[in-house]
């Protein structure tokens, strides 16, 4: 069980340490008229990806030694529907020597205190011209070390 | 552990009771060049809609009692990329009262002995009126009986 | 020629009406490092359905009588990319007896004076059970007059 | 007007020079039920990225000089939905010295003889060194003209 959580889902919004606003779009809704499960999935990336961005130093395109996602999981408890904006909260749970594990909460408009979806998102640092696992940068570290 | 097999990857395309091709698409690549993470939760769902709709009688529309996702899970092994076609693996592994957890394989154009990703997609059968779990019909354990 | 300006591409952001932000998301990006074309016509469809559903009173869900799109056109100028906030601007062009033509501007982060991409989206107000063309209501007309 | 047919949507599937079929996906339905606006931009992505990979010639990540989409348009004239497999035509209109334009006719399963989207898309001939339009390979030129 890679979640430290006892129960993620009764987690708040508040008790994540890096939050972002992701605001839905038409095309999220699939034809039940809620938020596809695969649109969840893409607001998890959303909010990894910035902050991989912002706070960790990460450059994508650029960067040889770079993060890899080696596995995705979410759980759905309450359905989101545009138009309203998600509140998504990422902290980081298992921290290995290539690894880091990031705990996330997706909350609708109205309720950021029970979440309606939580999952994690695990990436592995790589080496892009070998395609194997390297220890992650020390800066990096430091900075998962802070948003646990 | 919902996944029953000791290890997922091993299990080759022909060991999964249910396959379907996947034309991969232009927009599915990321700026990485290969499918975009968010691509292999799409696929995934397509295997497990059209598996539900032609082989256990699922119509998402019409249905009041239909199955509802609450789970997804996928771990990514090497990389799928546009334009190869992908084939996917369904397979049903625990199934319970109301909920039926289908195992996943995609499979690259080249490679149908280890799967380039894992994973799993839970459908709890839910009545939409009162938004509760409810038994599965009759009929569709039967189907995923023959599909375990 | 439904675009009204001689050079819609000149049209700065403050000339559109109505703007909202658009948060760009990772997987708009395609393997050439810039949002997708598709992704334009997704940040298109954001900004009409967000404007028809705050301003005209639609629903489209709920509404008998709704707009249904019948033409988008999007000219590509210059490249949007993640991370940037794109800034989409709408205007009212051609206002028929059923129908509405939206013309946009889509502006990058740094350069709110001359447009990324240009283009339009033209609604048709439709009666949903008969799926023929019905003149529009008039409260929506008159939002469509003052936002011309 | 960039489309040479007195009325496109009179052109049957056959009358277009190049053709794929499309499996539609789950998540291009949106909440009205039928293939989003967005989905059939994709579609006509689909149509013309695997007619210029696999008859012009065109890598779009290695090659130096390469085909950057400007334009693009799409009218609706029926609904495509989800499961369907759409029948896409392509065939070539216009042919600066710089700029091909695609002619594209989507079509449900069940209707070749009228489509249910006409539009096109317009390719430049452009230096990603210079971003600057010049004249197309002679070679992809005459695949273009065995096209019109």
């Amino acid at each position: 069980m890679t979640e430290d959580a006892a129960n993620p889902r009764l987690v708040p919004l508040s008790g994540y340490a890096y939050r972002m606003e992701i605001p839905t779009r038409f095309g999220d809704n699939d034809m039940l008229g809620h938020a596809n499960n695969v649109a969840y999935n893409r607001y998890i990336e959303s909010v990894v990806t910035q902050f991989q961005m912002q706070e960790a130093g990460v450059d994508y395109v650029k960067n040889r030694i770079a993060p890899v996602v080696v596995e995705t999981l979410c759980r759905f408890h309450r359905s989101l529907s545009y138009p309203e904006t998600v509140q998504a909260g990422l902290r980081v749970g298992r921290l290995g020597n290539s690894s880091v594990t990031f705990l996330i909460g997706l909350f609708g408009a109205d309720d950021h205190a029970t979440a309606a979806a939580t999952g994690h998102f695990i990436h592995v640092y790589t080496d892009r011209d070998t395609e194997t696992a390297v220890p992650m940068p020390a800066a990096a570290r430091a900075v998962y070390e802070r948003f646990r």
